[in-house]
């Protein structure tokens, strides 16, 4: 392992090495993570409403590929995302609402809808246009559920 | 289906119902993406960072739960990720260097690198501290490698 090697690595852990303690403290590294899943899903859910609105031809290898991200994403442990004071009275940036912390059980069920709905996705998206545009709109209904109890409108 | 939800989820497809053709000029939504991909490493790379560092008890579930994600964020496809033109060179608020453009088999050879080293850190991470540590330093690695050759500096 070459020096420069080694000094990233040392750099990384250095700018990175905070603690699960302090961690709940470093709220811009929780709510940038959980904003960045959201991204990254709302990239891979563009590429299939466009070919469900028929702006883009249907692509059954890439629109699988966009549903195994959607999946994927939903299946992530979201364990560190949220810690309390990181929401969007207490946060500047985040539009998580103070309803998460006060309905985890809420939460969490429209969490395990969508990831229901993430999963019909992934197994119809390479299907043909009309599966894939069929289990598409239960994906964005979730996310929509969730959105509406959860988010702080712009 | 309450009509609220049917309307969340039009407007969801609405807001994200751009097509692949469409989305190579959509450079924000791929830099958000990818961005987001990285935060979420970055996250997840803290929390056993703390671990190794000795900033947090180590917790074999938790380490597990933080690898699990590190390799599940990087064996999702990237497709959707590189638009021509979304470089730091053309695209404000992205410090993806042009080089990943013009090399996309290096950019490709460490992504794969990073790729092995995070499987080894997952197959680890729930070993004991003294193997977590011994397989984070080769993903800390992994990240700095391709940094210093396609990221600009800060």
């Amino acid at each position: 392992m070459s020096f420069s090697k080694i000094s990233s690595m040392v750099a990384v852990v250095a700018t990175l090495g905070f603690g699960t303690a302090a961690l709940a403290q470093d709220f811009s590294s929780a709510v940038d993570a959980r904003q960045g899943g959201m991204n990254i899903m709302a990239l891979n859910i563009g590429v299939l409403g466009g070919m469900a609105r028929g702006n883009a031809d249907y692509d059954a290898e890439a629109a699988q590929a966009a549903a195994d991200n959607i999946a994927a994403v939903s299946m992530l442990d979201q364990r560190f995302y949220w810690p309390e004071g990181s929401d969007s009275a207490a946060f500047e940036g985040s539009r998580a609402l103070p309803a998460i912390w006060e309905d985890f059980a809420g939460v969490s069920e429209k969490g395990q809808a969508f990831g229901a709905a993430a999963a019909g996705l992934q197994a119809a998206a390479g299907n043909g246009l009309e599966a894939m545009q069929a289990a598409l709109g239960p994906v964005g209904a979730a996310c929509g559920a969730c959105h509406d109890d959860y988010r702080q409108p712009r």
